[in-house]
């Protein structure tokens, strides 16, 4: 056995859209960690499900608690340091032992993945080895075959916690745009969509990958609860030849 | 069998990002066709080609020489449209043979990938299915492991062909960045990160998922000799904890 460390992108959902890579890396790993929310399966885990090796050592990473701190007081940043210390710690035990660790990732490991904090504080002492995944994003567009970005268009992805302004600032200056984290940022998301002139063509996916997905015109949604993890498209490729 | 339009991602070179998904396409696929320029092998191809069923119907998509055309010229649009509809019509035409067409695509067929021009023209009269695949970006920053975005991060794509002005500017904006279509473009580039305060974290990557890859630290190239195809990634993620 050999200690190496494996970031292990498997995909936005679908089984699927695995690729042979990281089924490999699922095959040959001595442990199999995954980060989940405490009380929550780890979507990953859902996902590599039946691509693990019966009876393989799981290592669960569960995020503490931490709904009573602000996220932008200097405890919740202590607090989740702390957690990820704690993470890479304990992957370090198997590393120590010899062992290889598949780092499972919903979507792909590098892109706002949690992996990405275990990766900083390993990957300068043990051999180490990322395998890219279809993201969370490709899987939505694919899903409703919508065209995102083409020639020399402009692509961004926002956080849907930026202030309205600079959201509609940001839409306006794009040709493509994914605005992530919608939640209780939807009304938000869509004034600035309107103020930057594109509520029109912004599309609002939920779960985008399963059978139980969401998808409609957002200009046609008639409320405003969506779920943390809701997705607004906003194509380019408008002068399409 | 069946007509259906099946716009399948191969993932950024290594036949082992491939999905089992794409694979399973590729497997049911009565024709597999493919983009590449005239005198080039297609790069969907290569990156297939263990995966294609021996004797598989195959539909080359030879992209015209226009090279004596100006990009931005009426004539070049023209050309470029009247190939599309060339193309689409080929691939029509197996269709109302009601056979099912695999259309490979390099990366993502949905982001920046030629499957698009097809998907335009034929996904209202046919029944289409797009399968996501691993971007190019996303194969070049796992390859080198370099965590790209986190958190809150606003993160872009741009053509390198934007002007530098422009370049400087949205290289400013974004907290990660990538830039494409580099070549002779780099320069420019370069200039752009220097005005942007960003040169000291650009990684210049070419063939990033290929056995000959070649990846270093912008600041530390010492000529500006690129081909169209290499990247310069910006990652984000400087706050972290």
């Amino acid at each position: 056995m050999n200690a190496r460390l494996i970031g292990v992108g498997v995909g936005p959902g679908d089984p699927e859209l695995v690729t042979l890579r990281a089924l490999r890396a699922l095959r040959d790993a001595d442990v199999v960690a995954h980060f989940a929310k405490a009380g929550n399966m780890s979507h990953a885990r859902a996902i590599a499900a039946g691509h693990l090796k019966p009876g393989v050592t799981e290592l669960p990473l569960m995020y503490p608690v931490t709904t009573e701190i602000p996220k932008d007081a200097p405890a919740y940043c202590d607090r989740i340091a702390a957690f990820y210390d704690g993470c890479a710690n304990s992957v370090a035990a198997h590393l120590d032992q010899h062992r290889s660790v598949a780092v499972i990732c919903e979507g792909d490991p590098l892109f706002y993945g949690s992996y990405m904090h275990l990766h900083a504080r390993l990957a300068a002492r043990y051999p180490t080895e990322v395998i890219a995944g279809v993201s969370g994003m490709s899987g939505c567009w694919s899903a409703i075959g919508t065209p995102m970005a083409q020639g020399d268009d402009v692509f961004t992805v926002l956080p849907g916690t930026l202030p309205e302004t600079e959201l509609a600032r940001r839409l306006g200056d794009a040709d493509a745009a994914v605005v992530m984290k919608i939640g209780r940022n939807l009304p938000k998301v869509r004034r600035a969509l309107v103020r930057a002139g594109r509520l029109g063509r912004a599309m609002y996916v939920e779960r985008g990958t399963m059978a139980d997905a969401v998808v409609m015109r957002l200009a046609d949604k008639p409320d405003d609860a969506a779920p943390y993890f809701a997705i607004v498209l906003v194509p380019g490729w408008e002068g399409r030849p």
